[in-house]
Order: C-alpha cells, then sequence, then structure tokens
C-alpha cells in the first residue's frame, strides 16, 4: 500500500513544497495522527496542534501552509483529503448486481436488472425495487413497498407494507419504516389501538439515521420531504409531514401530526408535540419541548420553547435568583427600620 | 377498484345524502384528499378545511354533515372511515399457517399447527408459540421463550432467552426484550456486570413499539401489565414492574427498579429514576423527569417533576424575572434614599 | 428440580440456620417471592418486607439474619443467590463451536476453530473473529471488521464496514456500528454528506446496550475506550473518543467530536453537545444538557449543566419565586407609602 507524496499531490492535483518520494503510510485527522502519515489542517488555529503531531506530511489550503514541515496545497482541502484517505481505506464491500441466493423474494415482487440484493433479505409480494438499488444483508421490506432507483440500504432495515421510498436515500441499519402509529381510544378501561392504514412516504435524496423510526400514517401517509437528513435514534410519529431539506438530529421525538417547513433544523433529543406546525427555517437547539407552533426563522431554546434571547436571559437571570433573594431579604429589614422611624416620629 | 358511493354507504350502514352513483376513487384525510376521493370529518371545527378540499365527498357524524357536498352520515365517524379505507388498501400480508422452509427452527421448540412462522426466523430450543400467534421474517426467538396465543410479532423482533409474551400482545419490528440490566459493581477499577438471571414477563393485550428495549432482571423478572402500550424507542430497565393499562410515550426511559400502578400515562422522552414508585392513574408530562413517587392521580411536569399548576405558575413567575430583578434595583434606590433622607433628619 | 435447603447451604458453602430437608421450588427477590422458594434479604432495612413475604427461606449476611424463619448465612449475599437461582434457571444457550450451516460467510472471512457462529449471520469479506467468541443468530458483520477474542455478539448486531471490536466485549441486539456520521455542507439548498471513511474502534472489556448507535469517524476512528459500559439506546457520534470505564447510561446521546476522560458517568438521558471534553471522574446527572467542558471530578446537572450544588440552590429558589413576587410588590407599596410621608414632611 507504499505511496509517495508526489503521488498524493498528483491524486489531489494539489501543489506539492516537499519531498516527493517521502513515502506515506496513512492519512488521518491530526488528533490520531502516527508517524509516516498525512494529515489535514483547514484552519489557522490548527498551527499548533500541526506542531505538536506525529504526522510526516500535511493537506492544506493556500491561506495556511505551514514552512516547516512537506505540504500539498489545495483549494479544497476536505474534499482532496477525503481522495487520499478512500486511497488508504479501499471501500471492501462488493455490490455486485442479483439477487443473492440466500434471499428469500416474493414471486410478485418486480426487481430491477442491475439491483443488488444482499444476503438473507426477505422482499414482499408485490414489491418494486428500482434501478440501482442495494440492500444490504438481513433487510426486511414489506408487501407493496417500492424502493427509488440508487437508493441504498444497510443491514436489517425493516420497511413495513406498502411504504414508498423515493430516489437516491440512504436508509440505515435497523431504521424501522412503517411501524403502527401509538393512537387509542379509551373504552371500558382498556386502551384500543386507532386505525393503521396509512403508510410512510419519503421523498428524494431523504437520508435516515440507523435505529430511527417513522411510523405510518392513521389513513394516509406520513412524509418525510425531499432532501430531508434524519440522524440515528429519532422518533417521526404518525401523520407527520416533515418539509423539505429539514436537518433532524439525533434522539429527537415528533408527536403525531405535527408537521414542518423547508429547511427546519432540531438539534438532539428535541421533543414536538403532537399538531403543532414548525415554520421554513426555524431553528429548534437541543433538549428544546416545543409545546406550540414556530414561525418562520425562529431561534428557539428551552421546554417550553422560547426565543433564544429571551431563554438566555432566563438562564442568565437564574443565576441572579440568590443575590435578589437576599436583596429582597435586606430591602425588607430597612423598610422595616424605616417604617419603625417614620412611626416614631408620627407618634413624637 | 372503482366502487360508488352508494356502494361505501352500504358498506358503513350510513345515511347518504348526495348521488348514489358517484364513483370514488380513494379516501385519505382532508389535508391529503384528491379529487375523487372521500374524506371525513369528525369536528364542525373542520368546516373550512372541508370547503377548501378537494375530495368528492365526505363522511360525517349527524352532529356536523355539511350541505354542499356529498355526504355519508354515520355515528361513528372513525371506525366507518377505517372500513372505507380498508377497502381502497387491502391488506397484502398474507400469514398462511406453518413455518417458512428458510426459517431455523429448534428440535425441542414446540409450534401451534395454526402459527405462521414466517421467512428466516430463528426459534431456540424449548421455545413455546402458542395458537394464532405470527412471526414475521427476521424475528429472533431465544432459547425458552413462551408466545401467548394470538400474540403477533413484526420483523427482526428479538427475544432473548426465557422471555415470557401474554396473550393477544403486538410486537413491533426490532424491540429487543431480555438484554441485560445496566447494574454494575465497581472494585478496583472495573466495572463488574451483576446478575443477569432473571428475564421479561409481559402480560396479555400488551403492544411494544419499535426499537423499544426491555431489560431483564437482575434474579426474577422485569414485569409488564396487562393492557399496557408501549410506544417505539421506549427504555425500560431491569427489574421495573409496569402495572396494567398503561400507556408510555416515545422515548420515555424509566431505570431500574422502578414500579407503577395501572393507567399511568407517560408522555415522550418521559425521565423516570431508578427505584421510585408512580401510583395508579398518575400523568407524567412531556420530558418530565421523576426523581421521587409519585402520589396516585397527580399530573405532574417538569425535572424535577412537580404538580402541573406550580409548574405553570414557576414558567409564568420566570417570564417575570426581569421585571423583578428592575424593580428590586429600583427599591434599592428609592430605600437607600430614604435612608439619606432619614439620616439627615436625625442629625439635623 | 427439586433441592434441598442443604443442599443450597453447600452450593455457597454458606451456614444453615433451620431444616436442611426443606424442598426449595425456587429463588426470586423478596417483591416477587413465592411458597417454597428462597429468597435474599442484603440490608436490615429489608426486615418488615421479609416478615411479610411468602418466601420459605432466606440468604442472608451475618449482620442480618432473621430469626424466625430459615436463613443461610453467607459473607457475600449477592455472590451466593447468584449461584442459587443459576440452579433453578439454567442456562438453555449452546454455544457449540462452528458454523451453523445457515450462515452466510464470505471465503475470505478468517474464524477462530472455537468460535460459534449462529443461524443466519452474515459476515462479510475480509472479516477476523478471533477464539472464543459467539456470534447469535441473525448479526451482520461487515466487510473488514475484527472481533476479538472472548466477545459475544446478541442477535441483531450490525457493524458495518472495518468496525474493531477488541476483547470480551460484550454486544446486545440490535445495537449498530459504524453508520455514517450526521455531517452535512449545505450548498446551493442542497445537504451534502460529509465524508465517512473512518470506521469504529471498540477497545476490551466494553459492553453495548441494545439499540445503541456508535457512528464511524469522518476520516479516522470514534473509539470506545477498554472497560466502558454502555446501555441501551445511546447515541455516541462521529469522532467522539469515548475514555476508558465510563459508564453511560440509557438513551444519552453524545454529538459530534466529543471526548471524555476516563471513569466519567453519565446518568439516563444525558445530552452532550459537539466538541466538548469531559474530563476524568465528572459525573452527569440525568437529563442533563452539557453545553461546555466539564472540569475533572465535577457533579453537574440541568440544561445547560452546571455544578449540582448550584443547581439544587436554584431550583429551591425558583420554589421561593411566588414569595419573592409578593414580597417585592409589599416593598413597593410599603416604600411607596413612605416616599409619601416623606415627600409630605419636606413639604410641611
Amino acid at each position: 500500500m507504499g505511496v509517495t507524496l508526489g503521488q498524493l499531490a498528483s491524486l489531489v492535483e494539489g501543489t506539492l513544497h516537499g519531498d516527493a518520494q517521502l513515502e506515506i503510510s496513512g492519512a488521518s485527522i491530526i488528533r490520531d495522527s502516527q508517524p509516516g502519515e498525512i494529515t489535514l489542517a483547514d484552519h489557522p488555529k490548527l498551527a499548533k496542534d500541526l506542531a505538536r503531531c506525529s504526522a510526516a506530511a500535511v493537506l492544506a489550503s493556500g491561506e495556511f501552509a505551514p514552512a516547516d514541515m512537506p505540504v500539498i496545497v489545495v483549494a479544497n482541502v476536505h474534499d482532496a483529503f477525503a481522495k487520499i484517505v478512500a486511497q488508504f481505506r479501499p471501500n471492501l464491500a462488493q455490490h455486485k448486481p442479483g439477487v443473492h441466493p440466500s434471499a428469500v423474494v416474493a414471486d410478485s415482487a418486480v426487481i430491477a436488472a442491475d439491483a443488488s440484493i444482499g444476503p438473507l433479505v426477505v422482499i414482499g409480494e408485490g414489491v418494486s425495487i428500482q434501478s440501482g438499488v442495494v440492500i444490504q444483508s438481513g433487510a426486511q421490506i414489506g408487501a407493496g413497498s417500492v424502493i427509488g432507483a440508487g437508493t441504498f440500504l444497510f443491514p436489517g432495515v425493516v420497511l413495513y407494507e406498502n411504504t414508498i421510498v423515493g430516489a437516491n436515500c440512504i436508509l440505515h441499519a435497523s431504521c424501522v419504516l412503517g411501524a403502527f402509529g401509538f393512537g387509542y381510544d379509551s373504552a371500558s378501561g382498556k386502551h384500543l389501538l386507532s386505525s393503521q392504514l396509512g403508510n410512510v412516504v419519503i421523498g428524494d435524496f431523504v437520508e435516515i439515521g440507523a435505529a430511527t423510526t417513522i411510523d405510518r400514517g392513521t389513513y394516509g401517509p406520513t412524509v418525510i420531504g425531499d432532501g430531508t437528513k434524519i440522524d440515528n435514534q429519532v422518533m417521526i410519529a404518525h401523520n407527520c409531514r416533515i418539509g423539505r431539506h429539514n436537518l433532524i438530529c439525533s434522539q429527537v421525538g415528533v408527536a403525531g401530526s405535527s408537521t414542518t417547513g423547508d429547511y427546519v433544523v432540531m438539534a438532539g433529543q428535541v421533543g414536538v408535540r403532537d399538531h403543532v406546525h414548525i415554520a421554513d427555517g426555524a431553528i429548534i437547539g437541543a433538549k428544546a419541548g416545543v409545546a406550540s407552533d414556530i414561525g418562520a426563522g425562529l431561534n428557539v431554546i428551552g421546554s417550553p420553547a422560547i426565543p433564544a434571547k429571551d431563554k438566555k436571559l432566563e438562564v442568565a437571570l437564574l443565576s441572579k435568583l440568590p443575590e435578589m433573594r437576599k436583596q429582597i431579604k435586606a430591602l425588607l429589614a430597612r423598610v422595616a427600620e424605616l417604617e419603625k422611624e417614620d412611626e416614631l416620629r408620627k407618634t413624637a
């Protein structure tokens, strides 16, 4: 796997300052770099870390190119470093077109010739798998589901019946689309499950994290809009309609029938109650609890969520509470003293 | 799939006001309705949305039957609409009795003749599967487990050894029953796992959401009572004993050895510490952190959780903090002024 | 399964006070104990519960040995009780060395002769499975992964490509190691996934809970240190570096590139933002939101997390807010009255 610094400079079409014959053994970030490896520095503030690290060479941009070690200068440091890392860590997985013999595929399923169906995958009746789809091992595709062109499913994904996934999506391991909504009518002391006749409909270019769950609608679809990215362990409840290009971080929960506009961002562990709307471009801070509609472009935090500047003021004031309490006690004493004086004067 | 409005009225035994020959192409909620479809309206406040939607007809109750579009009037709108939606969305999944040839079943397992075991299911030694059970593809049933009559397991469910599931339960995809409890004795700088000899025991008519995890007891069972419904991504720790007919919403976490009475409700993302008891009928608000016992019928919110009315007062007062701080500052100035006057008078 | 109290006393090398011929039918904790069973009491405060329970005998330590029922006295109650419970609940699972015929194993994988690979496991190209490893049914091991000696994988575990797991680890059902980090560059209205060239590296003696997800690094590894124990439904994001012997409870989320020292404890539902460091021995209370670095040995709670003693003061003061508000109002009235008197006096 030996490669020279000159070869790496050619690979990324960069300008080399240093010994082109230097052997490079690997690529890693500054924190993890070992002797003989190349690292990257995307910001001048990393100069000190870089000086201390063990790397033999560095990939940097024109603005920041350290003089004291071999450097490859490029315009886009991240794109170039990704190419170099890939050089040292070739992708092992083979996705040969075709259906692995251990997969269990229903007779009525239709699978594109260039799709790749991995070992021990189960595909139900009436499923449609379109061109270029990759389904890795152990995924379970419920009857009537449709998977759009170019979409990639990691191991253990579960699609319940009639799930519709768009094109060019990525579904990570063990995510579950289409489980029953948590809706009950309570009658005579028992909780009776509501209808579960809807499904889940995912747009194009959507990414869904590992162990994320998106429940089916009561009668119609739960919808995730085009371009939206959802992290691991997120819960989207029945009847929700998530807009386009949202970013939903890990462990967020959105309760039933809530909706979002486009370009909404929710940080980690946010909770959203049922039947609220979060408008275009709103940003919900980590751990916020959204209990009512949020206007377009607003930045809210806290639980219940309020505008970030109000919450920050509140937090600052909370730290003043001990002082405030002391001041009130002192005032009470001083006013009592003044009242006593005043009383004396009156009776004098 | 063409069906007339008259046929749908007969199906739900409703009273039709409008053209019985009208062709209906589908059924969906107001938000999603398309031309040619029937929708439902379960409340007069929906009148405006209904007027704006594209539906060709509506299902409504007697109290609210719009005059300007074809309507089927029924007593129970939701039951009737479920029948209509089912008409348009037939259930594709076939659950034929028998064991799929790709399933791996231990010799000592006993499976009822009318149970349905799907593709690539694994069933361990000594497992008992009772009448009418359906186990969908890819589920893993640990040795010694028992699954009661009429219970339904979705794909990818994992039961560790000796898990006992009652009758008529629903277990959603990728839930995990019986993993080790998170209990450690820390000795000489290492964390040593406590005993994991218990199991998980689920009552009858229990529903467990996707990716929910319920850990085994240390020596005895972790118990979920009859009729309790648990949403997705809930965590119930070792030795817990959840009562009957609880409703536990998504992303709730209950720590070790805590217990609940009957008809307890926990909203989303609640956390309950270890060794506390939540009594019958208590309601725990979203994101609450329960740090001590909660009395019967109490409604608590916040973290630490306190009665909802106290918490609401606290939130209201928090919004007064800036005003309070200003008032204290003004008081300090005014009292200082009075004291100065008083001092002058005394020395006068 | 009949066993006498005398046999149990021998098993645990304890001192028996009572009838050695008494037949014991099972073992359970006080709360769950049935007639004929033996229970344990590890603390004098349990005397009352013990007197009320149905157990036929008890295992206790010297300090606390009730006089009125048969008792086996031992030094370490928990170790002894675990032996007794195991006696009544033999482990059913057989882990015979070898590869189950239904497993799908790539030609280039190397599997130790004494490893046990269960039914329907999938093992990718270039995987290395070392001595004594047990992989239960339905696990998916991505290409290039390494699993160290003595490590145990429960059903449905998913390892993405190139995951490195140390020796003597326990990975619980449906945990997912190596899914993509949630990092995006947003350009021209679209979110473009960052590089996913790193992997996950797990130390020795690490335990990982059910449905926990640990994402791969951008270029290098996400690391979990030796001896660290992680509960169910925990999320560790890309590029994190968790120290040794941490205890991370259920539903914790740690955002990208954050790091911890050794012996850190995080209670349930903690959230940690990206790029912070939690130093050795810090304790993060349940539901805390860590928004900045935490010093060694600190105990923090709340969101944003602050030292526990400050937070407790804050909570106490919050409960005083209604009183403080009343006091301020009263002060305002009293000072106004004094000012009026003062004014009168001046104008007199």
